[in-house]
């Protein structure tokens, strides 16, 4: 436990990988007084008691936020709107709302007509997560030296911006301050394009008769297996990022088709200079990840060792 | 060491990543009696002498192969036939060729006419890598609990195929036999396909301007750190792969572009249902690779600890 809780009452809306994750990150390292917790599915509210997830999980939104300084939003992007309409008769003057949806510029217009006048909004989005969802998939490692980024809107209060800033480092993530609309453009590349492709790739896979699942299964290489993990990511959550996210991913996913293009037809004309330049690109920027500190360059390939 | 080495002469042509691999699994095994290595390159001659790689590195090909009953042909596809044309004037009779190339059609058409009466031919291809390359990246526990799958051509001697398959389980290898059109697809599926994808992703991200490349870098959440760990694999030994396996790798390409394209028009009209039952699908070829061993199902997704 560090010194003063930087929150004496924090409301999790939603209790799945990222609320869990932060309510263990927040207790390990003493930075919550109170944490109360909803979710809208009985069956989660249930197994958060189980576990001891939130110090009190209660049955219905409006509850658990009533008192809370903190309240964040961990439903699903498209219900953010909805959520935010439900609480806003309940929440303390003076409180402030952030959420941690992988697009920013819907949830702000979707939540912040809703919020009430002297309830301070702060968006932020974690980038961290696992292919796992649900109150038992949390841990609270999930955002050490992770980015999280925190995307103020027009007139954020600067004092309550930096608490929540405070609060994403004394999980142990990094963090960095974003406009909405960058935001949403930088993830599209980075994230949410990458996801399409990979579920795209898998579905395939799935498809083609003359290759048989087991044999898909059996002889996934290095880079299909990373494919099937960013493709088991919850359907629901990405759902909703696609939809919300609409232009910046196609603006992405259209250039992808272009380049895609241009390198079937270099493997068609057997056109080797253009693949092996095009190649040697691409090296480069994994180095600066590496570099960055974003990932290790281990021998065994990010491989986990089985027990 | 265990009983009896599988081959008393073993000589492996081209000093990468596997080759390497090999011969630090078959040392650590007792796999192998001497080990005779050739680099094209002079300057990887003298880095394998220098780590020592392999008991003896000559400086012909055709040297390296004299008297071994086993030669692996480790250089990138492309190269094959001409380092087969190269040594089959110095092949003891009665020698094994094998090889570990990607592609095995484009294989079997290069080496095999070059090939004399009397040497066996058994083409294997282990479904092992990382995204570095070079003499000083391989590591005895490369192949552990990874699939070789072996491609015999028409009349290769049973007893010849049953030793290369002996030697990879002594690796650490599991092994299975597949003729070499249904290996092109499968893997053009499994690692071709998705590994052009990532390239292109990757490449498409470091093209748009509107997002520096240090964004890119420090922002990249997991999906994307996966495709730039691809995509920083061998770029001659990838050339290759596409340019040998040109039919198979567009067939699957010409699918994947099929579907991109029926997911982006579901965002683009906001179809919903559509996105969630695909994305609820890729999912269950995920958990068969988790319960096949492909994968481990940590809580860290894959992320390795830092020293």
């Amino acid at each position: 436990m560090s010194a003063a809780p930087i929150y004496d009452r924090v409301a999790l809306i939603g209790l799945g990988l990222i609320a869990s994750s932060m309510f263990w990150a927040m207790k390990r390292h003493g930075l919550a007084g109170e944490v109360t917790g909803f979710a809208r599915s009985e069956a989660t509210r249930a197994t958060a008691r189980e576990i001891g997830l939130c110090d009190r999980v209660c049955d219905s939104a409006a509850e658990a936020v009533e008192g809370a300084d903190l309240v964040v939003l961990c439903v699903p992007v498209g219900a953010m709107g909805a959520v935010a309409a439900e609480i806003a008769p309940a929440l303390k003057p003076g409180a402030t709302v952030s959420d941690v949806g992988s697009v920013k510029k819907a949830v702000i217009e979707s939540v912040g007509p809703h919020l009430p006048e002297g309830v301070h909004f702060v968006p932020a989005h974690p980038l961290a997560g696992t292919e796992h969802s649900g109150p038992t998939s949390g841990f609270a490692e999930l955002f050490e030296n992770r980015w999280s980024l925190i995307v103020p809107v027009e007139g954020s209060d600067r004092e309550a911006v930096a608490r929540v800033e405070a609060l994403w480092q004394g999980m142990g993530a990094l963090t960095d301050e974003m406009d909405a609309e960058h935001h949403d453009l930088v993830l599209a590349v980075t994230s949410h394009a990458p996801h399409l492709i990979a579920y795209t790739m898998v579905g395939v896979a799935d498809d083609l008769r003359r290759v048989t699942d087991s044999e898909v299964i059996k002889y996934s290489a290095a880079g299909f297996r990373d494919f099937t993990r960013i493709a088991a990511s919850d359907p629901t959550m990405w759902r909703d990022v696609f939809l919300t996210n609409k232009e910046a991913t196609l603006e992405v996913l259209g250039r992808f088709t272009e380049e895609l293009f241009a390198l079937q037809r270099a493997i068609r004309t057997g056109d080797g200079d253009h693949l092996f330049d095009y190649f040697t690109r691409t090296r480069a920027i994994r180095r600066g990840i590496i570099e960055a500190g974003q990932d290790t360059d281990a021998p065994d390939f990010g491989r986990v060792k089985k027990g």
